[in-house]
Parts: C-alpha cells; structure tokens; sequence
C-alpha cells in the first residue's frame, strides 16, 4: 500500500535531479477566473512534463539486477521521455512502445534521450501483444505508466511540494484541480495531500469524451472509454482507471470536472499570453476547469496542475491563430 | 552606495509577495549548446518581467507621505507593469509615460494593472518634457527604471536567489549572462553575487547596435547608442548605462556579448520548443549569448538570465513560422 512515506521515499531517491516547479500567480488569470488561480508549473520539467517524477521513482527503485536488465515502456509520449531521461541518467537501457500517431515532439523527443522507440498502429494492433513481441521473454522490466506503485510514489512528490509552497502563499482553503489520465498523479496528489494538507480538496479533470475515472467515480467501479484516440488531449486518453489508482481515488478524490477541446485549446494559449507557459491541450484541462467552469469551484482558491506542455508546433499555432489576444 | 545589505533588505520587503522564480534545466538546451546552461525564468514573474521586483522594492521603501504623493514612471513596458503592480498592491497611485510603439500587450496590460498610462511619440518629444508636463510640480514621486538604488536593489533579487539556488545544482564555476538595457538587473546581479557567489562571473548581453554598456565598458566611460528604438528587442534599448549602474558594472562585470536581433528570436523559439518558457526577443539575448555564442564563454556552465516574456503575438508567430521546428 501507498501512503505519504513511500512518497517523501521517492522524493529523496528524487533529491535535486529534479527541483521543485513553480507555483505561479498571474493578476490577469485571476481576473479571468474570478478567484485565485495558482498553476503548478510541471510543463517546466526538463522533460516537459510531470512523468519524470514516476519513471525516475520506479526505475531507482530497482535492484541492480533489475537495472541491468533493462526497462520497457508504452506511452504516448510524456511516460516514455520521462522513462527515457530516468533511464539514460541512471545507465539503464530503455526500450519504448509508442503509437504511431503520438504527437511528432514526443517521439522525436524520446529517441533523442536515448531511448529505443519501436511505433506501433494503435487500431490494429494490441498493446499488450506487441511488448510481449519486443519483450519476449519478459527480460526487460516493464515500467507501467500509472498502476505501479512506485510511479505513482513518483507522481505524489507534485503534492508534497504543493503542502509545501502553499505555507507562504495564504492559502487556507483550495481546489487542486489534476488533469486526469489514468489517475497516477491524481491518486499520488491526494495521497500526499491527505497527509500533509487535508483541507485541500483534489478534483480530476477530464476531456468530453474521455471521462472515464470521472465516471467511475460516479458508478462506484471502473469504467471505460469508447475509445483511447481521437482528442488533441492525447496525454490523458486512456482506456480506464488502474486497479491501483482507482481505489485511491475513490477514497479521497472529490467531484470531477469535464472540459471541452476548445476549452483546454483556449486555456492553453491563456496560459502562452499570461503566464508565460507552454502547456499543452491535455495538459491545460485543470486551467481549463479553472477558467471556464467558474461554478464548479466551492473556494476561493483553486490550484491548477499544468501537467505537460509537449505540443506540436502547428497545434499551437493553430490555437494561437483562433483564440489568441482575447483575454 | 548600495551592498548586498539593501538587497536583502529589498527581498526581505518583496517577502512572500514575489516567490523565488526557477533556475531551469533542460537536455535539450544543454545539448543545443554544448554545455550546461541554467535558465532563470523571470519570464514567470506576475507581471512577466524581473521588473517587478525593482518597482516593488522602490514603492515599498517609501514614507506614508511619499505613498500620498503617488509615483510616475517612463518605460516601454516592462518596468511599467512592474510598478503598476507594486503601486496597487501598496495602494499607491501611479501614472505611467509609455512610447505609442511600445508593444500593445505592454501597453494593455498597464492599464490593465490600473496605472494611468500616458503615450507620447519618442521620435518628437522628449521624454523628460513629456514627464514635467505631466508632473509639472513634482508631485508624484519619479521611479527611475534603473538608475535608482531601491530599484537596483531589487533587481539584484534575482543574484540572491541565484546564489541560493546553485547550491544544491552542483554549480562550481559559470558565466552569468544578463539581458541588459540600462544595467538595473546586471548591477544588482553582480553585487548579490560578488558578496554571496563570487566565482561566478558577471556578463551583458546586449543586442548589435545597442550595445552602449558593453562599448562603455571598453572604453571606462558611459558611451550612448546612436538610437533607443528600432529593434524587437524593445527591453533592453536604453540610450546609455546610467551614473548609478555604470561604475558598479565596471568594476564587477566580465566582457559582454552582443548578439543579432535573429539570434534572440532563434533562442525565444528554442524557449518556446525545449524550455516551455515565453519570452520576449529583450528577454532571450542572454539564451541566444548561451546557445550562438560557444566560444564565448570560459566555464562549463553558463547561467541564462529570461528577463521577461512580454511578446506582441504578431511577432511570436512570425518567429515561430520562421525558425520553428529546427532544433
């Protein structure tokens, strides 16, 4: 079981490879918002995302053993350059799946931190089948994205810092607002912040469509998605909530909140003008909840992860071309 | 004469007001380079500048019957914004003379941040008319962009914070380099730093044709540009070094860079792409000092000061379809 101990034990294994991101407040987002907003800036991580806290937490938690044999991921592309970094500073081979419609950045990224990228047609073919076809014999250890108990060790250090920073900040009460995938951050978040700032409330953010652990939640058991493509948001499409992250979630996660594409699109070029942030479109939903969904907050204060900010150029551009120069 | 000690008393009023801002790292970046390059990202501060910090310290530092009095201030934007901001949070009225080519974001938000904002043509009046006219009895308190020591003092937050922060970043040796217009952020650095990390080296990055600080360390005297506009780099284009900035440069600073108006939109796209940071063409000459200019520097680590990130969108876009997707 998970609790705050194994997380301040990543956070150590962590030490200063990764330093604190910022929480950054901007007079014209609370403007917008009509309450505070304060951004938990993970798209300032050197991977772009917040998945270099879970990869570097699991693969240093290896035996030696284990780190010679090698690790394997699947991901659309935030997981996989965490893993890869994680791995290549720690001299431990990596070998990643990614479907071949990931976002250019993300694979272009993740062989160039030294990782072995091997693509796969995600319509046609299963995931599961193509590791046990890279992976045959199971040498490789297989770096799960959320249900791994370390990962999500890993993911929960976000809350630590938050508990932290929010001491200087005059918070009282908050929202903590967590774009939502397979819920390795949300479930790390509340752990930590079940410990260390119980009046916080965590909320999980999820693209129409794609609403799966908001669902579950609704329902009690695990619900899945029609589908795992088809959204710009592609680094929170996944089929359906963990065996290990559901349970957490449930236990301590409060109402979810459902955005539009067009929302996080917005939020994301809010985030460009304002607070000078690259996020991208998944990675924008909880400023997008933030913004946007103005009657789903009971505080004053809302605390927005920004999970990732690996966008392709002509999305971005796009974007900047239709909502720009609004706010 | 200012030392380290106003700095501190400069933080110490700044408080919790204006959190320390990140010291980035990134692979990419490092690996683009050819070194370890540490960004400062005072792009992230509330009102998208360092400036921030100097108008904070300078209002707050103000008797009750000064605050009465009110403040004015003459800038492009940057400083503008932060002594709008520092002016309303201290409940202190503030007017502010902006060139009518400023960029408009700058403009916009001043008044935005509740200043009352005053255009005038820089190519037909001059500025200290434009203030007496505005001011004509002295009334409001003149808060100098930089030639002020409350305001160097709270520029040179920034070195407090840097000095702080390199310590758990395995720092030994490193050229800063500093985005400098009039030498507010690069006087106040190299104090902080002279006293708290002295094996760091002090370096001005100014953009070709406005290089007045660099020739006028050359020469041991204050030279001027020929002209103080007609460059995107509109923050850093001050006509001279000023008599308070001047002799602390000369004695504390190493030799300076000067690189092209293409080199800072090259590095405030690479920004965009790898640090996932805005920054302004202004703000990006210190990074562009960092990645075009290898020989330049002696030590293995260069430190990047992001001074701000306060970009007309025309002008991102342009850059961004021009050198978009090369690194």
């Amino acid at each position: 079981m998970i609790t705050v101990s194994e997380i301040k034990a990543a956070q150590s294994r962590i030490g200063n490879v990764i330093p604190a991101t910022p929480l950054l407040e901007n007079p014209f987002i609370n403007e917008l918002a009509g309450r505070r907003v304060l951004i938990k800036a993970e798209c300032l991580q050197p991977t772009g995302s917040f998945k270099i806290r879970g990869g570097w937490s699991a693969i240093s938690a290896l035996s030696e053993t284990d780190r010679k044999r090698g690790v394997i991921a699947y991901s659309s592309g935030n997981h996989a350059q965490g893993v890869a970094l994680a791995a290549k500073r720690l001299g431990v081979s990596a070998k990643i799946l990614m479907p071949a419609d990931s976002p250019e950045i993300k694979i272009k990224n993740t062989r160039k931190l030294g990782a072995e990228v091997v693509l796969f047609d995600r319509a046609t073919e299963d995931r599961d089948d193509v590791a046990l076809r890279e992976n045959p014999n199971g040498e490789r250890v297989l770096i799960k994205p959320f249900d791994n108990e370390f990962v999500i060790a890993g993911q929960g250090t976000v809350g630590l810092e938050i508990a932290e920073q929010i001491k200087t900040r005059d918070v009282d009460q908050a929202d903590v607002l967590v774009c939502c995938g397979g819920g390795g951050l949300t479930s790390g978040v509340a752990l930590a912040l079940e410990a260390l700032a119980p009046h916080l409330k965590v909320r999980p953010v999820e693209p129409t469509g794609f609403d799966d652990v908001i669902r579950s939640l609704k329902s009690g058991k695990i619900e899945e998605n029609d589908r795992t493509a088809g959204s710009l948001c592609d680094a929170v499409l996944t089929k359906s909530p963990g065996n290990i992250t559901f349970p957490i979630m449930q236990r301590l996660c409060h109402t979810g909140i459902v955005v539009t594409e067009e929302e996080a699109l917005r939020a994301m070029v809010i985030a460009w003008e304002r607070a000078r942030i690259v996020v991208e479109p998944g990675g924008a939903i909880a400023l997008a909840a933030a913004l946007f969904h103005p009657n789903a907050h009971d505080k004053e204060t809302v605390i927005a992860i920004a999970s990732g900010g690996n966008v392709d150029q002509i999305i971005f551009e796009d974007a900047l071309r239709k909502f720009g120069g609004k706010s």
